[in-house]
């Protein structure tokens, strides 16, 4: 147990239920109960929340909390386009892709048109880990290879094929057999021969694939490395490890699902930020605001085998609800230039973060792109060992003052901050603000 | 590409794409381009919908079709409470089980109530095949086996996982090495035998199975074995194959993914029917009348290891929409009584059908249970083999008289009857005249 819970960065721990409040209390009593152990929640004391609108979320005194970690609600809370969206969809049609019909063909091509040319067809999934399972399934099928090069703390989804490449899950879960595990860039550490430093990595991790008989099928890459701690700089690192994997005739999987759809607020997409050239996209979470739909994208002749002899129908996957969500997240995305916001918002919250990290040696780097930001906490800023008791004493400090956030990485030291995109430059100086006030306050 | 057709049932070709009228041929060529070949449409001439109401989708011109096949929408396309439902939470609040929320646990102690009391607790996901691939985790989990047991032309899902254990995807897709597939049984052909040489079955693919130092984690079954020809009889022969399964070790694993939530009429799920005892209860497509949520019901005792040492996070299993879409659904089908009228229409329309087997001896059995019903076409009542391209016929000439329906079964001439749950007397009747009428013209 202690194992699953080391694991996890920020669960509510069980055994502190007696000192909550007395519904509080009940609800994590009741949800043992029927949910069992594996379900865990955020935060040294839990937060119950009733109601979702733009940036924030509210409890059920109307206490209402900034949040600057949901992802899912790319466009912000419950936006009313969304709604409306669904609520007219729900009552016309929902149904599966077997029937013709003309709104799945409008938003794929829709979809498609943000994508290199080259990155032609879409499969629709209803999760990112259905995505990155029919990923790897195809890649396997077309390579003829098993192996597959992960990122040491990667998370890329729960079903029995991505758990084995998501080594974030903990030592419970074994990392695959066939699965090469390769230390993240972090050129705060490694400093500027990262890059080369890198590739080495990967080229080393492909050599020893090989020498024990496994043939390299792809490499997969969250390409801002979320939970390996966000590690962004330097642009262009993730194209080079590509040409590597390229040249030993393995598939570039590019897991989108964290910074795809804007978020990276320069680009798109991530990978298109460190001009990496990828055979399979996947894509999840913030595609629809949160209805579920997710799927991969990927060139015709990577499909070329598989797409003419396995036929692949997901029930949920592109029905004609989930469609007119994405279509809906797709628009206002566009139509609210929250890509450009994220741009901005980001640089003046990286800014403000940093001109923390002048006075506070311990928050050590600031990182990202757009509004996903990574902000790595050390012991001291010589020897840069991670700090992950001091991050979550942050996280729960920024939680003491409504303001929702977590940490990542393999220590957990790094606050890892990923808001809905609506967030403006006023949502940022609070966040800065209670930081500079939960700094104090621990130090 | 031929094996890929074959393997699927009724799936349009491509190839007679120029046969279609222009609007339907340009949509069909258009996801031919965006979507990739592993798409595929439903008969001979595919069918465009616009829009959904209790038993029947509408095509652009309101021409209408009564709809047999669909159980997704289980208390009928777009019902308003459904839809209400949804709309409300989708503008109030959509987020993860990470906080705290009542009405998640208000649902899951609605449901378990349905279930016996030993099974007691319950995990969501979105799809039901991230139930199934869950399932097989924590069987292999508990077990320390790997050995599955399924049924020959089986269907559990399509992640790398339980796309091992389906064998009805056809040569392509390679059935799993540690996965032992037996003959379902088939009292119609088999007789008064079936039960014993069903168990003989089993007990044979264990022993091949430990023979081959492989060790049995769980049998997988459908307690409705839809995909394999829709095998109902005699009602307990699951209870007794699962006697021999316990006896060795494993768990049986019932997916409850086409049976369950009362369309088999007598029961709520279908493996009580049997009186079969499962240690894991898999559950999807009905379960929020399309609306993505799927999950699994439990023994304490089975999910003791892995709920201890394993997390499990599920980004979109249990969001508050589709629990509140969960929750109106079951409601309705309480409040509804749908699961009697399952089991009185299902009588009145097996009824039915046994009458024009009285005078068509190709249609050579009826059997099911309340609205899952197989309609199992022969070359003669004798040799009662089977006979794939009259149900394929039957498919396509029912689609020309605007009903709805699929086949399934190794040879595929097996009718599965499985409509919205709402379907009354009189759809009945119109579906058995409009078969009378089929079986006519092509006889």
């Amino acid at each position: 147990m202690t194992a699953a819970r080391e694991s996890m960065i920020n669960a509510f721990d069980p055994a502190a239920a007696d000192q909550l409040p007395r519904e509080e209390r009940q609800m994590v009593q009741r949800r043992a109960h029927l949910l069992g152990g594996s379900y865990k929640l955020f935060y040294k004391q839990p937060i119950h929340v009733v109601r979702g609108e733009g940036v924030w979320l509210y409890g059920p005194g109307e206490e209402r909390y900034l949040d600057a970690y949901n992802n899912v609600p790319n466009v912000g809370h419950c936006h009313p386009r969304v709604t409306d969206a669904v609520s007219r969809q729900m009552a016309t049609l929902n149904t599966h892709t077997r029937y013709l019909n003309e709104a799945i063909l409008r938003y794929s091509a829709d979809l498609l048109a943000t994508f290199p040319t080259h990155l032609d067809k879409i499969m629709y999934t209803t999760t990112g880990s259905e995505a990155g399972d029919l990923a790897l399934r195809i890649a396997r099928y077309e390579t003829g290879g098993e192996g597959v090069i992960a990122l040491a703390n990667a998370y890329h989804g729960l079903t029995a094929a991505t758990v084995e490449i998501s080594p974030s899950m903990g030592p419970n879960v074994p990392v695959g057999r066939s699965v090469w595990l390769v230390t993240p860039p972090d050129q705060y550490r490694e400093g500027p021969e990262v890059e080369k430093a890198f590739a080495g990595r990967i080229r080393a991790a492909i050599a020893d694939m090989q020498r024990h008989g496994v043939k390299l099928a792809a490499m997969v890459i969250d390409s801002i490395m979320s939970s390996d701690g966000v590690f962004s700089e330097p642009v262009g690192i993730l194209g080079s490890a590509v040409k590597v994997v390229h040249e030993h005739g393995g598939l570039f999987i590019a897991d989108e699902v964290q910074p795809g759809f804007g978020r990276v607020g320069t680009h798109f997409w991530g990978f298109e930020r460190h001009g990496a050239d990828p055979d399979i996209v996947v894509m999840g979470k913030p595609m629809a605001n949160g209805v579920p739909i997710a799927g991969i994208v990927l060139r015709s002749a990577t499909l070329e085998r598989f797409g003419s002899s396995v036929r692949y129908f997901n029930t949920f996957g592109g029905n004609t609800v989930s469609i007119a969500a994405a279509q809906a997240t797709l628009d206002v995305l566009r139509e609210e230039n929250l890509q450009e916001n994220a741009r901005l918002v980001g640089q003046h919250l990286m800014s403000g973060l940093r001109d923390i990290g002048m006075r506070f040696e311990r928050l050590g780097d600031v990182r990202g792109s757009g509004l996903f930001i990574g902000v790595d906490f050390v012991r001291d800023a010589q020897t840069k060992v991670p700090d992950g008791d001091l991050a979550l004493q942050v996280v729960n400090g920024l939680r003491d003052r409504n303001i929702l956030i977590s940490a990542s990485g393999k220590a957990g030291n790094v606050l890892k901050i990923r808001p809905p995109l609506p967030f403006s430059n006023d949502n940022a100086d609070q966040l800065i603000e209670a930081l500079n006030d939960v700094l104090k306050a621990v130090s």
